[in-house]
């Protein structure tokens, strides 16, 4: 079983903010995520300062795109985006319209899907037969701010996931607590934001993340 | 039964192509949309752009909320926005967030539900429950492209969600012959972006859009 990547999510309202987050922790990172929070912004030319300031990490644009997939797709991947999300309500042509166009700009792009409680296993099964690659399991933060934990629900729903072959990101606000509740489950991603740069000692939560990581995989 | 209001969408990746799309049909417009393309292109300056350019329409920031209601609201209502969608999608405590934040900054501020094909109509009783003022019947320019047209469907659904109590919005390339299909039915707002801005005259594009209108609320 291949060994989860760690992600930081930057939900910044400054590209500056969100480069200097990334620097603290860097050692650590693999996949640099531009949050839709930091998209709507500053648009579009945070991606590239993202992609340009770290060339040799993965950088996913968290469009949570709903419609007009060859348009987001192209303004996410010209501007060096690796990854970009498809929110779960978006349908099957929009899904298929930001796959396709990821493709024309490198083989080594890919589409997530990204899943609020609002979805349906029909909806998912539809996402394979399509080929999605990608999902990303995902616990909002309104929802923890009114005090929802990890539950069985998540982690049968990830695992599941995964059976069905899809590379499967863990998000919400992953602590390194929470790193071992999905052990046996072949993560893809673990996302953590706040509970990196949040940190007194960012490289230092990004590495315990990381062993974490590294003791159940 | 009010007459619906016309709302211009402006999809575009620059300010200025959005702010002269505006200009040559604004006798028409009540209502400006900074489309979530333009958000994603160049953050939340393109809605105070819009909003201090015309500064007697409604601006509505088409955020697609997902998630981070109160950040995202934030973010466009101090920005000018009137309005701003959350995506279906969204989960319950994110879309109070976002209707809670509006509040703060003018009692006038509204959230509108975006609605795509993915929905369920317990969703929308949920919306109804915690009063949700708007909604936005959605049909997706990547199913439009694919060649779905009105139907039956969107009339019913449309209905069904006037005589819930919403003010609905229609959207997704609507034409001057599309406005009569809702006839009898109180639409708040008719949208359309490219059948506007896209046609040779673009002010007549809109008055024609807003006679048909006049002719049928």
């Amino acid at each position: 079983m291949n060994k989860p990547l760690l992600q930081i999510a930057l939900d910044f309202w400054e590209i500056q903010d969100a480069i200097l987050a990334v620097k603290k922790a860097k050692k650590y990172i693999d996949v640099i995520e531009v949050g839709t929070i930091l998209i709507a912004s500053q648009g579009k030319k945070a991606i590239k300062a993202l992609a340009e300031e770290f060339p040799d990490k993965i950088i996913v644009a968290d469009g949570k795109i709903a419609d007009a997939g060859k348009i987001f797709g192209k303004m996410f991947f010209e501007n060096k985006a690796r990854f970009t999300t498809c929110i779960c309500a978006a349908e099957i042509p929009t899904i298929k319209d930001t796959m396709e166009i990821a493709k024309t700009f490198s083989p080594l792009n890919e589409v997530q899907m990204e899943m609020t409680n609002n979805f349906t296993w029909d909806q998912v099964q539809k996402w394979k037969e399509i080929n999605v690659p990608q999902v990303v399991w995902h616990r909002s933060r309104d929802l923890q701010a009114s005090g929802v934990k990890w539950n069985q629900n998540d982690i049968d729903s990830v695992k599941k996931l995964a059976n069905m072959g899809f590379k499967v990101t863990v998000t919400g606000g992953v602590t390194k607590e929470d790193i071992k509740l999905f052990k046996g489950i072949p993560i893809y991603i673990f996302i953590a934001g706040r509970t990196i740069y949040g940190a007194e000692n960012p490289e230092l939560a990004a590495k315990e993340l990381k062993d974490e990581i590294n003791k159940y995989w």
